[in-house]
Formats: structure tokens, sequence, C-alpha cells
């Protein structure tokens, strides 16, 4: 089976192209920037703008699934709505249709975000949480699990839309993403390197290494073809976890002083990004979705991938 | 206050204008094709396509609110779905940030549809009903709405998505709508002509009176500006009728004979659009907005407007 990858050459991306490969797929990687990749056999690489229609039919045309990474993250969507616009839903609509053309009825795993549950949340989320996204990376991602949604209704591809939570632990460069800093403490922590925090101790995140990520994407690929239920899109399962709770096991994972780490919050990060209540996901976890088990692996991943 | 109607030469717009004028709006009108409009004496014309971004700026410019019916429709979307995403989806989302910027907080008055809803429908439909839409314009339609209830949540303009029942009576020309067999019934028995309709007798229908539309749409400015659910969106209320109790009261007024009608019910159009159940929109009566009041009216009204 050939999957398509966008975004090949981001985060995740790097973390799911071996795993894909050890799954024995043959690959299409694209990407704007495809310096880091294909060091994988099989892999064919489309280097291009998924904005240009003829870098998708050229990415698309052999591919027998997609999964669909690329995106305009959280932060630069809110600078640049445009841009963002064409990206995360103009050229998702497009991806989509060309592989319903190419392949009808293949499997389309689309990165969505708990951005589009918006906030503030309510005292518990589930499967059931009404999606009212407030930023526009959001919003985006909740038109695009619709027309998702619509086109497998039709019968003209596989969808499915997992929603993932905060990622650890991104580059240390800039990200685009408002959420940064859950990254970013990993780093300066490892690096014995003073961190002013944008919450508070308190505040409390859903979190899931990149590699458990990596590993939900992939599959991904055979929960598309399941029954699902009409709207196709289910929020991943995530271990919920206090930021003095991650600060502390950081700390006791690589040896460093929490006194590293000072909080200073920001009233608009607190509330968009630390005050995550308790996550139920049955519907997810019903498909065999599971999150990093707990918070001693979900570090110990996140430093391994650093 | 200057309202921008989009899609202002079309059917509906040929209604809504002269109950905006009469409020005593100032108008801007655009549509593609401008030749039959501008009778109105406030009217400032923009001819163009609202897929060209020109166009929509110098429409917008000085815009109070908008009242957004320009869209490519459900037959027309299916056999055009790149021309229909541009309309439907880019050019809409282009629309809404261009009033916001403008205007922050703006009216924003979308015509939504009941093609939302998908099919087959429930045994009964109310405000609670999840929107599965089926046809790539209702798919359009829901993802507009998700994105101006994003844009209302922010405060960036006031929204409002009236999801609009089938009208009548459309003119006789081809409109690119699958449900225009509804229309077609007016216009053959008034003229005495027969007809062969693709649903049976028993078909039922949503119908509301382009008269009443264009009121509702009218009203839509102040609804848009009132403290509104998240998602913003609204099934308008509408008549249920069966087709035969339908073609009865056409002939009824305009004494013509019963035998005209001929049913020969094509399955996928009396799935799509002859199955429509019971239909409670609480919300939307709770806000003003009512239909035609019963069939005779609806009736007259529709016989009025040929």
């Amino acid at each position: 089976m050939r999957v398509l990858v966008t975004g090949a050459g981001g985060f995740v991306g790097g973390a799911l192209v071996p795993v894909l490969a050890e799954r024995g797929c043959e690959l299409t990687l694209t990407d704007r920037n495809c310096d880091g990749i294909g060091n994988f056999a099989p892999a064919r690489i489309v280097a291009g703008d998924i904005a240009d229609e003829q870098v998708l039919r050229e990415a698309v045309r052999d591919a027998d699934a997609v999964i669909h990474l690329a995106t305009v993250p959280g932060g630069t969507a809110e600078e640049h709505p445009d841009l963002a616009s064409r990206i995360n839903v103009a050229a998702s609509m497009s991806l989509s249709r060309l592989l319903a053309a190419a392949r009808p009825g293949g499997a389309f795993v689309f990165a969505s975000s708990i951005a589009v549950l918006g906030h503030p949340l309510p005292q518990a989320v589930d499967d059931g949480t009404p999606l009212e996204p407030r930023l526009l990376y959001g919003a985006h991602k909740a038109m695009v699990e619709t027309w998702l949604a619509a086109l497998s209704r039709r019968g003209e591809l596989s969808a499915i839309s997992l929603r993932l939570p905060g990622i650890v632990a991104r580059p240390a460069a800039p990200s685009g993403m408002k959420s940064a800093f859950t990254s970013d403490v990993f780093h300066a922590i490892a690096a014995n390197r003073p961190i002013e925090l944008p919450v508070s101790a308190a505040a409390t995140m859903w979190l899931m290494s990149v590699r458990q990520v990596a590993i939900c994407l992939a599959d991904g690929l055979d929960a598309a073809l399941q029954d699902l239920p009409a709207g196709r899109a289910v929020t991943l399962p995530a271990l919920r976890v206090g930021m003095g709770e991650l600060v502390a096991e950081i700390c006791r994972q690589v040896e460093a002083d929490a006194a590293l780490v000072r909080y200073r919050p920001d009233d608009a990060i607190e509330t968009g990004f630390g005050r995550q209540p308790p996550l139920h996901t049955p519907a997810a976890s019903g498909l065999g979705f599971s999150h990093d088990g707990d918070i001693a692996r979900l570090v110990r991943s996140a430093l391994d991938t650093l």
C-alpha cells in the first residue's frame, strides 16, 4: 500500500515516516522543504507547496491512502489568515477530492486538533462535547472534519479525523504554535537552562509524545476503513498532566533542579491552553487508540526525541 | 444602515431588495449579472464575480451589514465541485473577514440550507438534529456555518446562518437545483401545461414562499445582533406540504385540472427531497421567524410572484 504523507518534512512527519516504513508501507512524501526527508528506501519525494494543485496531483497520483499533516498552525494562522485558509481549508478539500478520484474509497487520515473544541472548555470533555473553536486554526480543522465526513458518507473516500492533543516535545525553534511552552520546558530543563512559563504550576494540559502520535496516525489508516459514526472524527486519548507535575517529572528524569522554572501566567495562554479538564474519549479507545500510559513514559518518550 | 446583498440579481435577491428598501436600508448590490437590478434608488451596484477579491473589497467597503445569498446551488455544485468550493466556501470566508475588518461586529446573515441536514432524515427534525450533509452544497453550507460561528465567538462579526427550506416558486429557467420540481409544478399548472413530477403524491416537502424567505432574511439583520446560541445557525420554520395536497391547492387557486400532473417517482429525488419529516424549529420561532402560515397562503404568495 502506498501512503502519501503531507507535511512529511515537519516534526510529526519525521516521527511518522519511520513508523509507516517499518509497517511495510510504500511512501510518497511531500513538503515545501524536503531536505530532511527521503532516507526511507521506497519513498517518492514531491517537493512543493500543497496550495499548488499541480503539486497535489503529482503527489496523489499513485496513492492508496493519505495521512494529511500539512497545516498552518494556530499562531501563524492568526497572523496570516488568508494563507491559513488556502492551506488548511482549500488545499485540504482539493487533496481529499484528488484521492477520491484516484482511489475511490481510499483511507484519508486527517490530523485535526483539540483546537476544534475551543475555550473555555466545559468541566469535562467527552465525545459529545460541542465544537466551538475560537482560533481560526480550530475553525479550519472543524470545517475540514465536516467536509471529510460528507465525502465519506458519499462513499468517495474513507476518512477519519484524529483530534491531536498537545504534542511533546516539539523542536526548540519557533513553531508558530501558541502552546509551544509545553515543549520548550523539556528543552530548557534538559539543557539545564532557566525558563519562564506563561502558565501556572496548576495549569493542566492534554499531552501525547510525538512517537505515540505517530502510532495513532499510522493506526488511523486501518481505523478509517471501519464502520465509523457519521462525524468520522475522534478526539484522541491524552494524558492530562499538571504543569508542576510535568516539571517535577522532567527534572527527575534528567536530574535537574525545578528551580530552573519560573511561572508567570499569561491570562490568554492559561485560559486557552492551561485549563484542560478531565478528558473521556471512549470512541477513540474503542477503535484502539491510546495515550502514552503514564507521565513517566510520556516524559521518557519526549526526552528520547529531543 | 448600508446592507450589502450578494447574489442580488438572483431569484431570492429580487424578492429581498424591495423588502430592504422599504425598511429604509441603503443598499449595495452585487452579482455577476446586474442587468435586472438597480431600480432601487439608493443602491450602489458592484458587478462582478465574488471569487474575485477585488470585487468583494469594492462591495464591502462601506457596508454595515451583509446578507450573503450568492452560491453555487446543489446540482451545479455536484457538476462543478471546484467552482463550488471557490464560491461557496472560499469566497464566503473572504467576504466575512472583509466585513469583520470594515465593520467589526457587523451583522452577517448567511443563506444556509436544509441541505446541511443530509438524507435520509430522521423521523422528525428539530434544532438538535445532527448535520450530516450528503450534497457537496450541504457540506459547503455546514462549513461556512462553522466558520461564521467562530468569527462571531471571536467578536469579529455578528453572524446568523438561516437554513432555508425549499423556496417556491423559482423561475421556470434551469436553476441548477435538484429540487426544481417543487417550483416547476407551479409554472406548469398555472400555464395549464401537463407536468411529470419525479416524486410521488405522498412526497412531503418543507416549503416557504420567496416573499416569506425575503422577510426572514431581512429580519436576520436584527436577529444576528441578538445573544444567540454558540452555533449561530437556525433551521427556519417551514410548512410541511404533501405533493398531492400542493397540487390540489394550486389547481384550486388557478382553476386547473389535477390531471395535468403525473407522478413518476425517481428514487434518488424522492429520498433526497421528498421525504421531509415533521419539522420543529423552536430556536427560529423564538427569534421571531415564521413560515407562510398555511398552504393556501403559501400557494397564493408563490403564484403572486410567478
